[in-house]
């Protein structure tokens, strides 16, 4: 009933969890280098917000009740590793959920605030756990080939559940110490064992987490930025996994399966627009970087390029802010973001961040693959040679540009890059998730009205 | 000293000005089918607003004093016609430029105080005269072959100036009351007689107008939204006008002028992204009412073009929510809107709107401009046949889908739609200017500091 | 037998044919406005065309037998009046369905044939009439609420067929001699009332047309390029007309009715990148033209959208070349151009089409909507002002200027303008259909070869 | 005077030649993970190649004597590894300098003949070394800090010059023959020095190579596509080199500087619109491959998405064809493609590359990123589990499924795909530079002509 410390954090992991990488099992996460890096992230951040007392707790766990709560709750979460984050919007989910079910489902939402309290009490980090294997996606998780293409109830005992299945793309799973599972989406009728939601330990019996890592094998400076940040994508499996009832938070409901979907997609994509402001900031701070180093700033093409990227940023922090802005409160006073501008401002971000990167090579050039490593530079016949040559004017040495050439490759085309190039395409469910909670939420009977207006036609 | 009626403000306009178009001179302008439906928008809004007594005064003369004002007046403003528009716009450019000059030209900041309280007082309608004829675009307003081409002071007298030169595209020119010029740029030193701002009367010895008018000439059906929403668009050019001392707000302190243009830019801008959300719902709804009439509004692809205007209309908000609640106080107590904020979402919602009006168009059909008159559906042989044939289903009958078509095609596809076209492009000074403000309102030194950091980089 | 001079082809439009507009039945289509630019090109056609003698005949008769043969076809098609080029497309696509549908169908390729040599010797115009009225799009034809929103076969005689409905959007159809019957898309079994295709001439008893036009209706200098180019959009009402069996090419066989949809689309989206080749050049020559005229043509934005513009207009003719140099002969020596290509051209040329506009918007300036008219231009007081002010520099006057910008305007932004920003869009059926064709056209075997090479998987 | 196997190749790169990489000299290239896939590819090449006898000589040492062999040879060009085709690319491209600076520069081009010959007769493998190190872009080479930064002739000698510089982005440097040398841009009058293009052997004393790969350093099969196809990019430095007078093409005559960077810039972008399309259809390939194996290829924005890949690949092959029914041949009877269609057909390739690629992301799904490793999938515990949810429905196992996510991920978005991103947008000289060449041959006239028929302005 206290915060951990990064030690603390560290030493709670050797709890029997089972971990593959690589063709391997993999028996200690921080000697291997898939994990080191976000384990050193993690534990800072533990350290970081360490408080002591009984009742200290981490910000990550406050539920916002006004916009500038929420506002300032979306600005400390730049700050915080990535399985704090996914922490924070866990729960947020459950809790969204939990208000939008009630009070239709009393028990499961007391069961979603007592175990939001039980993470907290326990500094716990979180893992939502969501996309199913989804087998063919033309037929209905009851007409699959293999039923257990969606995770789904292989059990119902007194005491709890039974679930079998896979959930993909669980980033940090495998370094986190609880499960936020839930359905991929809306269930029909029929369809009652794989509307299921529940909270899993990470070192339950039966779950086994494969993992994969953008990382880098090495932490060199040609790595600048992935050599230090880093998370492992888990592929987890859950074989008859037992879950006592006071986790279960959803077990055949088929009519709030899509709640749940939804609640998590409402927080993923406000976080994932929230790191789009930053990343598009980025982008523009790089972009200036690399064209003052290279003397091209003052050059028109450029310039324009760089406004572009400067008007896309701001554009995607304007979503933001509305999307805030325009929060409504649940009955229990906890606010929620406006789904409206959430999904239309991470739409946006997602489907034009392409264009950004293909700006950004545009103006750096082709030194962004082929400068040479900084061991070349660091080389005495060579070293000089490159400086020499990679040196543009006063003020911009060879070093300092060729480091920079260097976080431009790592930070869009090298394998960190490609992995955020796909990330933030698909995080919060794709371009086609988001324009159709847009259209949802849309005021259509407004634009209607107004449309009636321009032709004159009267509205009945 | 008490606010006008619509019958008041038509007489007020038999001042002796000189109005021109189609190559004639116009002797009564509510006689002429190219002003007769401004005057009536312009009466309406005079008598809507009217309100009794020496006190009263338009709503359209406030000075925002805080977010909230400021929010209250953008919203209003949409249901204004485009001279009141204009009164509003150009006042409150003139005081933002006001507030920005003061305290080294206080004398002009004061005038500009008065001539607002002037305005408001007589409840006056006044446009913003700001683009110059320009000439050669590569060359200075002094190195023109006609130092005309840029407004200018021909000469200085005790009691005030008299100004030489043309104002374009000068929209309502002909029907309001007062020219608040403006200049169209950046003056240098040696340019002082181009850096002039001031107030002059429409009725001024030396003033003239020439008009064009995207309207329909006569008022049919099938025009519905242009016959009823037109204004002309004025060629001012003034011919030696005297201007006394109180009305003139800059007479040569070229360090100045840029701010009147930026004062108004700002404004312009911000009208014009008010008005591009509604244009933007509008579309939207055109589009969803021509699919539910063509009976396609499930089909996917329709779908998909109708979510991106969705998507398109609802980021022009989150930009002016943002340009709004980013509003920051002058010393007056004045709030503007933030500049980086506007231009980033002008830009866009210009940069945009074709591609949304392809979407329309793509989603509408060739009806829009193959739809047989209204006319003809009310003519006894081929009218039934018509009906017929233009009627897709139970609740969707020919003539209220022929009416549709002509909405979209008169709103998007002809004279109107195309001035739409282009004016959501150029007002505000095209989307080149907005690249240059946004970029320069930017925080660079963050986004660096952002690029530095993925580098690895410390800052120095 | 003989080809028809200009005067020859006025005389006979007076055939009994039923011709309706703006409420009215015309009686005489010479002496209205709406028609009066059509009959005058279509006539000068005629008269540059007419050789004399009884085996004369057009070059818009001549079917492609190499090539070469093709390519010079689309370069005259150019220079053709519309109704010219629809006797060509027209023609060729029925000879396209012949070529398919023989030898299951003999005889109605022999009909084809057959037909094709007597509009050959009568030198005939032809439009191809094939959008139906559709009615509720989600249905097929039987299950329509009426039955005549696809025209159908009413009653089959032994010496002929009686045919009913609304073919829309058919340009010209007013002023040519025939009209070139087609289903509009693939009917299936059951449907064999509504699968037919033939020939009717417009004066049949039974044919009514409604029309509308874009053009201004008087020919003034403000509309440098409608007042000369423009043709009446038909609404084609078929009420009951009989049709004997020689003119009959289908009726009742579903399996061939896609053939002379796709036919007709083939011919109608080349031609259709024929003239969007000519359309981009045309942006491209105006925006250089108004920058020349602006002073702007240096400047590096400007250079930069002229460049893009460019690029767009040369694509497009890479398209139609490419179409053009893949074309592939018929068994009967009669070559058809590449349906991937000929999609893939003017998908392309449409989708960008609204952006070039755009472009030429953006460097052109707001006096494209402003520019006083040219009879202001003319007016003794305020005519050399206009004039003065207009001007930019040496080599450039002011009614120049104001006429370039009048071209724009009546060419992209005005009803012209909306008018040809529609029919890009959806002439040969709107994007979704050439998206739709080009993928069907595509050898995705060969692309699936290449992925799997790059999987590393062996083909099976 | 004969072929070389592939054998022999290996051999002969044992010549004293100076190469680095990741800090340290390389002695054994062929033991070294950098270049061992290069060796081999270059090597299958030779022995691909080979045919006995003292005249057989490699088809890549063909000049296109018409268009049709120009055709072929781009079609053959794609089967080639990298060096293979840098050898047609810098001969040609070195010829049709010889071929446009003749006669005033005959020695010149007699040299540059002789030197095609003797790259011929030995079997050599050769690459264009243009881009200089450029220093401050904003400076002229003359005006830099370092005079260096542009390569340079620091001494002319009776028998021959001495050259210092660096060449940067010369993908295959260290595992080719000939360094051919040009000046990277047009020189002025006092730049002598600087206007400066021989060939240099890649072990001459002074020749020093600093590589970097985007391969991974173990070849795995997590990596199908970049563990067999990789190039190492070499810095190459040139540090006081004699290059004797047979092999000098350009020393000193500013005036035909750029002749030799446009010649190269040719060649480079026709073929790079070659591989752009082969590129574009195998994106194609792998989207239909992914939607397929998730069962989503019939969902319609899916198929949209693929049409719109489809269309971009055919364009850009349509472009390609243009450029080659267009070529033009040269006084000596070689032909070269046309500029304008290369051009414009590399840049909207180029442009939409990225496009394209988020096309892709965004149809195949977060796997990915995510997709375990193929040794996952062979472990004993966890292979079979990853297996059964890999799976999607009867003919798509699990292994199928994984593999094709890892060639997407390595083809598009790792660290090859990301060399891809750059290199596309990069190679032949970047966007601007495209845009600049289709600018200057375009004909204008032409497009003017058509712009002033529209206004109705007579030419003059």
């Amino acid at each position: 009933m206290a915060m951990m410390t990064g030690g603390e954090y560290l030493a709670s992991l050797d709890d029997g969890r089972r971990v593959f990488a690589d063709g391997q099992e993999i028996k200690d996460l921080s000697a291997h280098p898939q994990f080191a890096t976000a384990l050193d992230l993690i534990a800072a951040g533990y350290d970081e917000h360490h408080r002591p007392g009984e009742d200290a707790c981490g910000p990550y766990f406050a539920i916002p009740r006004s916009r500038d709560e929420l506002k300032r709750l979306l600005e400390e979460l730049l700050h915080w590793d990535m399985v704090t984050v996914t922490t924070s919007q866990g729960l947020l989910a459950l809790l969204t959920a939990a208000a939008r079910i009630r009070p239709s489902s009393e028990e499961y939402a007391r069961r979603i605030e007592a175990y939001f309290e039980y993470c907290k009490d326990n500094d716990l980090r979180c893992v939502q756990a969501i996309t199913d294997a989804k087998g063919d996606r033309m037929r209905s998780p009851g007409a699959q080939d293999d039923p257990d293409v969606y995770t789904r109830i292989v059990e119902r005992r007194p005491d709890g559940i039974v679930v079998r299945g896979a959930k993909l793309h669980i980033s940090s799973a495998a370094v986190s110490h609880e499960l936020v599972v839930m359905p991929t989406k809306k269930m029909k009728p029929g369809e009652e064992d794989w509307a299921v939601a529940c909270a899993i330990p990470v070192n339950s019996p039966g779950v086994r987490i494969v993992n994969t890592n953008y990382a880098p094998r090495e932490r060199t400076p040609d790595f600048p930025h992935s050599s230090r940040h880093n998370m492992p994508e888990g592929f987890v499996i859950l074989d008859d996994v037992f879950v006592p009832n006071e986790r279960v938070f959803l077990a055949g409901e088929t009519e709030h399966s899509a709640t749940f979907a939804h609640s998590l997609g409402l927080w993923e994509r406000l976080g994932g627009t929230a790191h789009l402001v930053e990343i598009g900031d980025t982008l523009v701070g790089l972009a200036q970087l690399i064209a003052e180093a290279n003397g091209t700033e003052r050059v028109s093409h450029i310039r324009e390029k760089i406004a572009e990227m400067i008007i896309y940023a701001t554009l995607v922090r304007a979503g933001l802010e509305a999307a805030i802005a325009n929060a409504e409160p649940s009955p229990e006073g906890w606010y929620f973001p406006s789904e409206l501008f959430t999904n239309a401002a991470k739409h946006f971000g997602a489907a034009e961040f392409s264009a950004m990167v293909r700006h950004l090579h545009d103006i750096g050039g082709g030194s962004i693959v082929t400068a040479p490593s900084i061991a070349d530079l660091e080389h005495e016949e060579i070293g000089p040679a490159i400086r020499k040559y990679m040196r543009t004017k006063e003020g911009v040495d060879g070093e300092y540009r060729t480091r920079l050439f260097h976080a431009i490759r790592d930070y869009t085309a090298d394998a960190f890059g490609g992995w955020q190039l796909v990330t933030m395409l698909q995080s919060g469910g794709g371009l086609y998730a988001q324009r159709l909670v847009a259209r949802k939420h849309y005021p259509m009977d407004k634009a209607k009205a107004l449309g009636l207006k321009v032709a004159g036609i009267p509205e009945n």
